[in-house]
């Protein structure tokens, strides 16, 4: 039994009843990510694989915005005079967040209101599932600092959310997508007011967190694994990992209140 | 010169003019799958790919359902009791289905009325294309069971279809898509009022059928060949695909029914 | 430093302040591919690589219509005649146009009016972004002819524009897409009026242009590049792309102009 780290420093977090909550916790500035909360909360990630007492991790906005970015003056400025090896150090420090969500094995949530720019916006997309605001700013803007938009898995991801067209044009131009585009193209689940934000994002957790957690951790597993693979193997990698989920409590679970005409209570095993 | 299979036990065949329809035939419970049915379903479909007689499947609706998935009784029971040899068996066994009617060289026509969850929005998934009444609820609900959403190939081929974050909101949740969204979403190519849905289904099978009947069978081989290729890879690929077409009658025969000013009319050789 | 190629003599070209703009140039007959037209627009791409002259390309439409395709008697007729040496020439100098634009290095913009059939509907495909009017008709109408849908990448590539079943429909049924269809589903990223579809054209590729071209090159590398990598491969390769352009005067001039706030001004190194 594992339980997931609670001593941060660079970011909040609050954890209650088997849900993390994760904010960026400058919103003065808009919750700018710097070189010490992108390295924690990589670390935070990666170490929420091996958690037993969190199923569900919401990623929140503070003071009404998700995340500005990499901070102008604490990460761009360095960065330019940085020479190839750390420059390559923090290139792949900020991938390395993206791949620790991505194989933390919960589902994460992003629920963003107002900006979420650069990183901020990698974050999101970078999670399971999205809700915003209809106040919600959400751009690929590496164009407008100089750079290109194949960042921290932009190019590969983007794509298969909205669209290769929809997506192109975002990282080519950096405009902002409004939250309206965002529902319509499928970035965003749904839009909420901002009161109703918090509650939304909990629901939503709430409804996942009952489900059978170790499957979920299987299908968001395979939701990454398959996605380079044949039809062919996907279908055997399914197979595999489908079976594995029967051999699961959880589904007996299912089975028994079934026959029962009861609504089954997963345990997660 | 080899036909389809006629003879079926355990879903209901029609063969008419060229296009085969198959329904689930226990409309009483809604259509539900059983080993027998799946076996011979993956069976039929297999051998289809060497069928002459048939250009086009409609997979149909019966008494208002499409399907209702595994029985509960009949499959989900059993399956709580079998080791590991028998589950990946049965696994293999359904994900066999999925590659049977992705490789029967023929397009395949959902036609969806009514319920259509689990193993039946897995088989409506695997189609090329799909229409819906406004009535149709589509749940891939495998977590409700306790089971993961990657089944049969869902985590590989619904985002491509819906994209990744409603994919991943449907398969963490197990929640029912509703026929319109379905329909904005690019999983139904159109909703038809029940009473319309068959000869919608109809009309779409003859439009298509009346064309070349090797190059669409070509088409459907590359749709999923190219699936996990790079692009320099899948535009090679269509090269050679599309110089063998090029050699058949059915493309001389629309050069010279164009130069006749009159339409061409289609053999499938 | 290496100019794109100026002198063409099977279709129009003008470059005007590093944005070229290229048309099919038979608007009499809505602007068909020839044999010439195709071999001399994938040099002309091909050699755009190494251009330091053009940051931008739009492929314009020319008299109401982008491009009916292949030619009729120019181009289908003699390939009914042809054996497969030389088919398998054709089909792959197709395939090496639809190659060179995507790996030209630079942004293109498809701005379509009227009639985009066959292999016009690809080169729109193939664009990076695409802008139409309300009369765009867009058809991958190779089935029509007797062929199969699978030309010059088109199984691989308008799945991940529009989605795997809207794909599959057209290509089976060789049917027109709306101009309205093509918004909604991400293959048109605007319509405007046909009086202002050039101007806005111009507008997009303008502010395209006035971003860090070098970064762009790199974005359209990755966005291909990336095409059927893991999620873990495409992280990395994203951390070394975005590294290099770290590593560009252009990204120096981003953070010294948002120091001094003022616009940055970019000039491609």
């Amino acid at each position: 039994m594992t339980n997931a780290r609670t001593e941060v420093a660079h970011f909040k977090l609050e954890i209650t009843d088997r849900v993390a909550t994760v904010r960026l916790d400058r919103p003065d500035r808009k919750n700018p990510l710097t070189f010490e909360s992108y390295a924690e909360l990589r670390d935070w990630f990666r170490d929420l694989h091996y958690a037993d007492d969190v199923d569900v991790v919401i990623f929140a906005s503070n003071g009404g915005n998700f995340s500005s970015g990499g901070d102008v003056h604490d990460i761009i400025g360095p960065l330019t005079r940085m020479n190839m090896k750390d420059l390559m150090r923090f290139t792949r420090m900020t991938g390395d967040l993206v791949k620790a969500i991505m194989h933390c094995g919960k589902p994460v949530i992003a629920a963003v209101d107002g900006i979420c720019v650069g990183a901020g916006a990698i974050i999101a997309m970078a999670s399971d599932m999205r809700i915003a605001t209809p106040e919600a700013k959400t751009a690929f803007l590496f164009t407008r600092v100089g750079l290109a938009g194949c960042d921290m898995g932009a190019c590969a991801i983007l794509p298969r959310i909205i669209g290769q067209s929809r997506a192109a044009e975002l990282l080519y131009t950096g405009r902002s997508m409004s939250a309206q585009e965002g529902e319509n193209w499928g970035f965003y689940s749904r839009l909420v007011a901002a009161e109703g934000l918090t509650a939304q994002a909990q629901a939503m957790a709430d409804r996942i967190k009952a489900g059978p957690n170790f499957a979920h951790m299987m299908t968001k597993t395979m939701l990454n694994q398959e996605w380079s693979m044949s039809i062919d193997q996907a279908i055997e990698a399914e197979a595999q990992a489908q079976a594995i989920c029967m051999q699961t409590e959880d589904f007996k679970r299912a089975y028994d209140a079934f026959v029962a005409k009861e609504k089954p209570v997963f345990e997660g095993d």
